[in-house]
This record gives structure tokens, C-alpha cells and sequence, in this order.
């Protein structure tokens, strides 16, 4: 298995997209291609992992991206540990400090970790010393969707330079837009903002992309565009006063993606409010890559997985 | 395992039993056979389902049947996924449709599906290439517990030709009786109906069965009877003017089952409500099927999942 | 694996360590011993349960206990089936006999269960033939917990005779008391319980063991203290006048400690509640056996799970 050779993985931790080179990206793109191949043979599974376990630590809830990480562990024969959720004793009854020390007892070889607070992975990365895998934390980074939304992107493009994304919505509270903008404009993509002033982050200024306020604008020329989902509760908190008129004016719809290059693609993490943030129409046409990127997901988190558990270093770390 | 060929297993899913011939249904049961006996050995498992992902989508809660189909999956050796439940974002933020794409996407082999709408799992079939396996849906069948009450039955009775069961309870709003008389009456049961006229379904006058209103008429000369579980909530409704008087009238009871015919069964699919439909005395005594029918559901479906996913014709489903 | 021997467990059930005779203790925690060396190896894993199925049943919500066990299952190779919580059907619609009987009939080896009612472990052992594990049954027991936390005391200590343990807190509502006091002073350990006069059991008098009512004083000399969660609810329940107070009086802090021999160790079940029942600094402290605690757990529910399901006189279990 030259292609997916760990030799050089220098990271214990996969907290941001901003720790790896390029190189670093483009063989875990590889190294995904690689399973992604193997997703589809009628016996899905390698032996890897075996004898791996992987805590899957869900304080905040998200079926989709545990089942994928879920799939990504068992097809590598890892043994996977699905914990939190409201009813877990563990999130009440202690601090995510001693919660960490004492999911790090029990032995794993990894645990992924989706947190409502920003850094909470970086938090347990600097204490344990298995490997951290952010699943998402709070407004801050959201990695593995923005390492497999690139690489459903590689898949089409083949080269990401001088190719121009458009990423639409509420920019401002979305961890999904922070890691893509990271990793993509790294990749050297031109990405551009398009989003109501109210939901624009704070700072926007000293990114490194282009801003618009006019979805038509926005999109003009754009190889893609990247719809996030709107959180409905951003209404009630006074951030969007009405949502017909949000949708008016930022659901994509095919209207505006005539103004795209043609056959310009379309992306979105999921799940999708149809009608709101993008035309159901758009959603199922034949340029959507929607259904791509969760393909994709599984491949890329089992590369990740592979990677940082199978890196020789790794026996090092313990004590 | 010549006698669990799946050479001529011609469907990808597993809807209703109306789509089983009776053939089929027999052979099913033999390759359930096979794996009822696999069950009891000190080692419950078999690697034929090795590298197969089976996803159990349970958007209604059902831990017996869910516990039965995740024991099934395993002991072939599948890799089994559990999602739904009310704290699933999946059920939440999306239409079953996008749900059913965004499980597709992830390659699975089989989603097997609990749902509270008719046509759930017809509605997945026409849409996933993946092998759909309906765990009840609505008021409109549950395959699965016909085939494990059906085989439950064959292995007391030899065959099924000339015998005569009674269905007892709220027919009207059973997906078990649906399914059971469908099948029952295919494999050429006799098979009576026993409820109060609120509990009947519409039509059922057209049903190929005799129908009671009288428990003792119902029950006599029967060579078993098979009670349902009174869903509580239907007192709520209007449906039942009152607890005791339902139970004084239909609640299966030793004396009672004096009219049927020695040696007479007795089955529930479980959960009981005893002293409601069933009395205690009767679910613990010798007659009882009831954790037969248990121990069958897992055979049974070791033998669904066997032969839907190893049919050799599946290869093709794919693009 | 000569020192992992089953040759001599006569038990089917473990759901007291009042049933374990010494030698049985020590074999257990030899085996163990094993065990924990191989949690550490880079494949955490051993084939000697494969085709075992072992359900996880928790009625009452417990994450950090049901991992556990989830992990010593999978680390042997055992299928691992988790039921129970608030959604459970199997919990709300019946009885525990009749939900033990369904279980029953899928053939598992074993039922971990973890119960609000004490006696409900010995309720199924009755019923059942299948191994069950007491993992926590009311008020009643815990014998893994004490199991694990006398096995973590013995890495420690090399052996029991002479030592001297103070269990610190609200004693009359722990199993974990109770189970500790019975397998601890079995095997030689000088036992004192410290508590206000409410959080005494009833017939303390008669336990084998010191009691005290001064923080200071019980644990003058001693080897090691175990502190216990206080469930925070005894407050509404009128059994503590003041949560300040109590901190105060029976909070374990490091100047308490300097009663306590040199490197006297404090351990704790967890979760704790940090400066109710437990100086931060003492929990980190180098003295602080609380994470070996959870690293012993796994190991020591390995064995249990082992010695259990491979005993040669199991077969004869079954009909």
C-alpha cells in the first residue's frame, strides 16, 4: 500500500485544517482515494485497525457525522465506542477535564470529538495522549467536513488552483465555512463570501477572500458554490427578521446558477433545509455533489483514522 | 450449505410477505432453520455477512425487535449501525427522503427500517439500491414477525395445511395481524379473527377469514391462538369504553383455552400486557410460543439478511 | 495461559462478592493482571470470546460503567449489545422477569445489568441460564466496582493484610460501600467508614469496621482513602442541611491527608464532584489512584467476563 504509506504523518491530533501543509493534505487525499475504492467492494472491510478501539464522544448530537465516523472505524476492523449524548452520566456529572482523563484510562487508540465549545478538542489534545480528532467545536473548526468537502472537490476538479468556490449563507456561526475557507484558500481556490450583513463574522476583512452581499454577484463565474444549513434558532435571536425574506434573497436556486460557469457544482453539509438556504430543485439536479461529499466523508475519516493510529511514532507516546 | 442456496432469492427487499411465494417463504424457513441451530452453539457466529454494513434505522423506538436484527447482523459477522430515536438529527432536520440518499451514500448493504408511516420502507426501496428490510411500518405490515410466527408454528406443527389459528385483539390497528394473515392464510391456515367491532378494520369483510366477536366461538377447535398487544393509548381515543370490560371479554384465559383443541398454543409478539389480553397463567404455561417466537426472530432473521445480501444477482444493483 | 485457568470457577453468576471466596478473589485478580497487560499492547485484543454475546442491560443510565464493560467485551472478541435507558420499549412495557426472559431467549452468554432495585441481578440469576453480572442493583451491591478497586489497591500494596482503608462519605446509600467493606475486610484490610450520622446505614453496629464521625481522626494511619460520590439529591431529600456545611466537615483535603501515612493513596469511583466530596488538588495528586481505578476496570471486567463464559462446566448450563 505505497500510495497510503504513514511514514512522514507527523501529527498525533487532527484539530484544524490550518496544521497541515499542503503536501500533508494532498496525501490524506490519496490515502482516501485509496478506501474510497474499497467503500464499494462487496466485502468492505480491511483489517487495519484491528484491535484499534475508537471513542466516538458526541456531547453534541450529530447522527451523521458519528455514523460516518462510525462506519470509517468498523470498515478499518477498529472496535468504535459510541458515548454522550444528554443522557450520559459522563457529560453531567463531571468536567470534560475528568471525563477526558477518564475515557483516556480505559486505553483508547483515538477519541472523536464533537463539542459545543471552541477548543474543547485542542483541551483534551494537550492532556491525553491518544489521538484527538475534532468532529467539530463550537463556531471554531469542523475539519473533516472541510478535508472531505476539498476532496469531493479533487474528485471533479482534479487541481484546485485557480478554480473559484462560492460559500453562501450564515458564514458568521458556521464551523463548516471557518475550515473551508482554511483549508481551500491554502489549496489555492478563490473563495468568496456571500452572506446578510448580520451573519458575516466579525473580521471578515483580514480573511483571505471576497466578500459579497448580492447572491447573483456572488456566484458570477464560480467553478462551485458551497450552501451552509441555516439554523433556524438564528430567527429567534433576532439575527434574520423574517425567513422569506432570507430566502428570497440567499436561497440559491438555478436562477442564480446560470450566472455560475457551466457545470458548476453544488455543495452542502447536510442536512439541507430545501427552500431555504438552497432550491430543492438544485439539491437533486445532476450537479450536486450533496450525496458525494457523505460518500466521500466515510473515505476521508477512514484515512484519518488510518493515518494517525498506523504513524510509527505512535508507540511513543505512550509511557 | 446446500440447503441455504441463495441461487434463486430474487428480491432485493423485503417489503411485505405478499411478495413471497410460498416456496420461498419455505425455503426461507429451512435456511432459518439452519441458523436457529447455529444460535445455540457455544460459537454464535458465522463470517459468512463479514465486511457487509447493515444500518438499523429505528425512527420508532423498538428495542426487542432493533436487539433481534443488530443479534441477527452480528452473528453473521455484519457490521451492524444503529441511528433514529427522537434524539437523531437525521429524523430531525430532513424528509425521510434525504435521510434514506444520505444512508444510501454512505454504502450500506442493507437499511433495515421501523417507521411510523405506512409505506416507509416501499417509499426507500424505489429510491436506494441497497437492500431495504421493512421492521414495520404504520398500521401496515411487519414481515419480519409473520415469518418468525409462521416459523414458530412450523416447527410445532410440521405444516401448516388444515390448521386453524385465532388472531385475538385490536386487529384494526395491527401491522402483526396484517402481515399474519396475509401469510398464514397463503401457507393454508385457517385463520379466524376475534375483536371488538371498534377494533376491526375497515373491509375486513373481504379478508379470506372468519371473523368473531365472541372469544369462546373464536377459540373453538383452534390449534392455536395468537393474542395482540393492546396498544394502551386506544382508550384515549374512544376506542375502548373501558379497560375491564375489554379485558373480562377478550382477554385469552385457561378457561377459555379449554375450547380449543388440546395441546392448543398460545403466541404474543411480545411486549405483554398481562392480565389485559393475555392472562398470566397462560404466557408461562407449556401451550406458550411466546419466547420461541423470541428465539426464532433472530434465526429468521439471520436468514433475511443471509439471503438478500448474498444473492448473487446483487452485484448488479450497483451503477 | 496457564495463570487465566478456568478449570475451577464454579460460578455462573457474579452478582455478590460475598460469593467469592478468597482464592477465587485472588484468582480473579491474577487473571486480571493479564489482562491489563494486554490493554496496553498496540492490538488490544484477544480472540477468546469470539461468538459470545454478551448484553450490556443498564435500566439505570451509567456511561462510564456500561464502556467499560463494552470495551472488556470487544477487547475479548465478544459481540457487545447495549439496551435499556428511558426509550427503552423492553423497559417501559413490561416486567423485569418478562424482559429478562425475551433477552433470555436470544441466546446471549451473558447479561450485564445494572438495576435500581436491589436484588434485581439475584431476580434474573434464578430465572435465567445464561452468566449475569451485577453491575450495580439498588442499594444493594456493586461487587465489579469493589472488585476493581481492591484489584487497583493490590497493585499497589502487593497484599491486603495489615492495611488499613477509610471509605469517606455517604455511606448508607453506596453499594459501593457496602460491596467494598464485604471484599475488602475478607481480605484482611483494616476498614473504617467516616460519615455524618444521617449517611450511616442502619445496623452499622454490626459491619465488621470502624466508625467515625471526625474526618481527621478516621483517617489517621491509614493506607488509603476512598471517598465516595455524594449524590447531590440527598440534599432535597432532607438528609443534608447544607452542602457547604457538609464540604466542610467531609470534604477530603490535603491537609486531612498529612493524618494519613506517607503516600497514602485516595481513590474514587467517579464522577467526582470536585470540592464536595474531594479536593481538586488530592484527585490530581500523585497519590491519586482514581485513573488506575478506571484502567483496572477494564481489565478486571475482562476477567469476570472470561473466567464467566469459558468455564468448562458451562455447557451443561443449557437445556
Amino acid at each position: 500500500m505505497n500510495e497510503t504509506s504513514t511514514a512522514s504523518w507527523p501529527h498525533k491530533d487532527l484539530l484544524d485544517v490550518s496544521q497541515l501543509s499542503v503536501a500533508e493534505t494532498l496525501h490524506l487525499f490519496d490515502t482516501a482515494s485509496y478506501f474510497q475504492e474499497i467503500n464499494t467492494r462487496p466485502v468492505k472491510k480491511v483489517p487495519t485497525l484491528k484491535g484499534k478501539s475508537v471513542v466516538l464522544f458526541f456531547a453534541e448530537p450529530s447522527t451523521r457525522t458519528k455514523t460516518s465516523f462510525d462506519m470509517a472505524g468498523k470498515r478499518l476492523s477498529a472496535d468504535t465506542f459510541s458515548l454522550g449524548g444528554s443522557s450520559s452520566s459522563l457529560v453531567k456529572g463531571e468536567s470534560l477535564k475528568d471525563t477526558a482523563l477518564t475515557l483516556q484510562a480505559m486505553n483508547p487508540d483515538a477519541i472523536v470529538i464533537r463539542h459545543s465549545s471552541s477548543g474543547a478538542a485542542q483541551f483534551l489534545a494537550e492532556r491525553l495522549d491518544c489521538s484527538i480528532v475534532n468532529a467539530g467545536d463550537g463556531w471554531h473548526a469542523h475539519p473533516t467536513q472541510a478535508l472531505l468537502d476539498a476532496f469531493t472537490l479533487r474528485e471533479q476538479w482534479g487541481e484546485f488552483r485557480g478554480k473559484t468556490l462560492t460559500i453562501l449563507g450564515d458564514i458568521a456561526h458556521s464551523r463548516v465555512a471557518r475550515s473551508n475557507v482554511n483549508l481551500l484558500t491554502k489549496l489555492g481556490v478563490n473563495v468568496r463570501l456571500c452572506a446578510p450583513r448580520t451573519l458575516l463574522p466579525v473580521g471578515v476583512q483580514t480573511w483571505p477572500v471576497e466578500v459579497f452581499s448580492d447572491l447573483h454577484e456572488s456566484v458570477a463565474g464560480a467553478d462551485a458554490v458551497m450552501c451552509l444549513r441555516l439554523q433556524l434558532e438564528r430567527q429567534a435571536a433576532g439575527l434574520l427578521p423574517d425567513l422569506r425574506e432570507y430566502s428570497r434573497r440567499f436561497c440559491l436556486t438555478p436562477d442564480a446558477m446560470t450566472r455560475a460557469k457551466k457545470n458548476a457544482k453544488v455543495l452542502h453539509p447536510g442536512p439541507m433545509n430545501r427552500g431555504v438556504e438552497i432550491s430543492s430543485v438544485l439539491a437533486d439536479a445532476d450537479g450536486s455533489l450533496i450525496l458525494n461529499q457523505v460518500a466521500s466523508g466515510v473515505a476521508v475519516r477512514m484515512a484519518i483514522l488510518y493515518l494517525h493510529l498506523m504513524r510509527p511514532e505512535r508507540s511513543g507516546d505512550k509511557q
